[in-house]
């Protein structure tokens, strides 16, 4: 690669490749990088930029709500995790290991936290004595490590970014409003900023999280029509209250367990949120999580030096308007560079809305704006630029929602029998009844490929016969196949 | 603790243990709190709170001379380090190493970053391939570790979160640049915002960071004249570069390494904002990292119902006015603790400015304000509570760096012997010759238990004879005990 032309690069198309053309957009948008250490990436700054921009609204959502941010340590004790016996089975297979330090042995191994309940615990019942203490309300961003044997960037990756909420409260009542809020708040945040629509429901007894009574999720379709679990709140009950002793002295002047949640999203949504909008030229972003809404490109042709400089200065006052407006604007007036070259570099990375303008457009007072994720030519009068590039903006977030939802939306069938279900295997989110049975399910898995994503809340749940056994069934579930 | 009332509770006062003063204000106002995890702390909403700012204020800084942010692995292959024989000399003491993980023990181990240039290095050999591509700018905020023996809170702690900027250039010179700017950015950044003021300028040979030619530092000197380094910036020379391999084509056509930069920050700062300013009461904020500027408390004494509705519509109204103006502000409305309670938990905490108002100050259309540093009662009509307000916030935070920066200057001496460099040697900042040598200086640290701190940019720079050996001395050096 040494001293190779800069050159915008072709992606592998969807149809030929789903998989090759999603490492192919990651790498060739500069959006992350493979590492030598097993299943890590490294997150370069086109994809850090999305990764804040996600930060930034999320924390205010959380905020707003009267969470506050707090660090506790990457490393855990490794007597912690097995004080909660469910947890520790589930996640023993993903730690990683510290067994030395400092030139010795470790009298007691740490883990790298894979998520920090046990460590959180061990501070919330130090601190909590009181119901007054109550609701305790915590949210950290951090970094955390799973073992996977398969990753895949962004979407499995060995260490994670991410943030984990972590609550306490007086009755299970108030944990299981939280549990609900925060899908609530995941959902407004996946649908109204990400534009990519998600259903919410309760997860399978076999999905729940290791350590928790009930595990909600937040499931997205993705363009492969697989699903993509993008977010999770889970209702811990007192079973870590428990095993650290997290006790309050309540309002009958008793002590009590206190009730507990936990929920996050991660970097996974960057791998969400390429795989829902964009296209064989490159990344698609929701405007409102772009870092560059507006590239201008000056055409100059055969222009003279005069034109040059008239068609400068007036990209130049273009710029500066939009930055104004708040926009994110990016001016690539590099002559090195052909205008085409430009093109495709920015529909590659994902630059919302492009802007072009030369000695012809200027003679006529008018500019060319292109949308990113339809591509049409608009002659837009200079005077209106402005407001016309936030409309515009507007549009394309609009837009991509519900482009997204109709492709969900025309994906997910109501399936009645076993049959059904393995012919659409492959075509989207499959509704079928199912006898809550685990040996089912895992069969089911077996011989389909299909796992259960979600009691949906938006569904009317009437009681109908599992597809597989016959045995009553509460209600529909999603099967997809899944990330 | 259980069940124990809520309290301010006391301090030891710092003339009588300023180590304790400080274990019992960061526990006491709950900025961070110890874990089981060896020499880790957790950091509680009070202190990352003043970090957030911190982040808000520096990425900014970074970003606005076009640094970008990316996030690269947790963990190191232990080889990795072994390729720049200084670094692997000067970090491997400190490091934790991950020997197990997904339940088998690693071919190779990785070690937990202890700083990243060695796995930045190995993705900067990667993307770099001509001159186009530099200066490649790039910042991390990341958690970090190193195995200390004694640790303090959140002045040395294994695990810390900071930020380290890594950056490649062209030339020699321009890496220098560089790593001098960002030094200013670091002063600026510790005189204006956090008022505290710092000397700036080159560490000595054995103090230099492992792997860099040279390094410069920012000093502080905290209230019990101990020196404070608080950030540091490195010039790395080609050292890594050629480490790594990581090259250029350049404007010559002909293959260079590049010239590379580090410098960081870290949770180390919020001691130092901590041993500058606060008191006896408690915490003392600079309003610009505040994160409550304003608490309002309102005085019922014997007031009637009526008297009290009055009064809490006016704190309500006021509250709304002064979060109208930027500020953040509490309401200290609860009716279960005392006045005299609640001042003493907000000057505890640090809120920068309190605001009293009863019956009697609503009837003559006032209100009591008291700055968190002076704590002097200034009565203030409340037409104009607003604009004082703000007007006080601001005359705090110079005055706190005048006092600060006047007590600085006060203990900081020029020394001509060794007699009274020992005489001196708990007084502050010594300003001494010094030959240079490095044994000279060990043998210094080990009979008074100075260190040299830098060698100030400030100072002009003239040669002398070394207080030691009266050998040839190229200029005064700051000596210093020093955290």
């Amino acid at each position: 690669m040494k001293g190779a032309p800069h050159m915008a690069e072709k992606l592998t198309p969807r149809e030929k490749g789903f998989s090759e053309w999603y490492v192919d957009l990651v790498q060739k948008a500069k959006l992350a990088d493979y590492s030598d250490v097993k299943g890590c990436m490294v997150i370069r700054p086109n994809g850090y930029a999305l990764w804040e921009n996600m930060q930034r609204v999320l924390d205010k959502m959380f905020k707003d709500l009267g969470h506050k941010n707090a660090y506790f340590p990457l490393l855990i004790p490794e007597s912690y995790l097995k004080k909660e016996a469910e947890h520790v089975e589930g996640f023993n297979p993903q730690l990683a290991v510290v067994t030395h330090a400092g030139g010795s042995k470790l009298e007691e191994p740490y883990v790298i936290r894979p998520t920090s309940e046990t460590i959180i615990n061990r501070s919330f019942a130090k601190w909590i004595q009181s119901y007054r203490d109550l609701p305790l309300l915590l949210n950290q961003w951090a970094n955390v490590m799973r073992w996977e044997m398969r990753t895949r960037l962004f979407l499995r990756t060995t260490e994670f970014l991410w943030q984990e909420g972590h609550t306490c409260h007086e009755t299970e009542e108030d944990a299981e409003k939280e549990t609900r809020q925060m899908l609530e708040v995941y959902r407004t945040f996946a649908e109204d900023y990400m534009a990519m629509p998600v259903m919410t429901g309760q997860k399978s007894e076999s999905e729940r999280f290791a350590g928790a009574l009930r595990t909600y999720s937040i499931e997205a379709m993705m363009q492969d029509k697989k699903a993509l679990q993008a977010g999770t709140s889970h209702n811990l009950g007192q079973n870590f209250a428990k095993a650290f002793d997290t006790q309050f002295q309540g309002r009958d002047g008793k002590m009590h367990h206190v009730w507990q949640t936990s929920w996050g999203v991660s970097t996974r949504l960057i791998g969400g949120l390429i795989m829902t909008h964009s296209d064989d030229a490159g990344l698609i972003v929701p405007p409102k999580l772009a870092a560059t809404h507006v590239v201008i490109i000056p055409i100059f042709g055969k222009a003279s030096d005069a034109e040059k400089a008239q068609v400068l200065e007036k990209t130049n006052a273009l710029a500066a308007d939009l930055r104004k407006a708040g926009l994110g604007v990016v001016l690539d007036d590099d002559d090195t560079k052909s205008p085409g070259f430009k093109y495709n570099e920015h529909e590659l990375i994902g630059t919302c809305l492009r802007i072009e303008l030369g000695p012809k457009d200027l003679a006529k007072n008018s500019c060319v704006m292109v949308r990113r994720d339809v591509r049409q030519k608009e002659f837009v009068s200079l005077d209106e630029a402005v407001s016309k590039a936030q409309a515009m903006l507007d549009a394309m977030q609009k837009d991509l929602f519900t482009k997204a939802k109709s492709f969900r939306d025309s994906h997910t069938f109501e399936v009645n029998s076993y049959e059904e279900l393995k012919e659409k295997a492959d075509q989207g989110f499959l509704l079928a009844h199912w006898n809550l049975d685990p040996k089912v399910e895992a069969r089911i898995k077996e011989e389909t490929g299909l796992t259960t994503r979600c009691r949906p809340f938006d569904l009317k749940q009437e009681p109908g016969k599992c597809v597989v056994t016959g045995e009553p069934s509460p209600g529909r579930i999603v099967f997809s196949k899944a990330y």
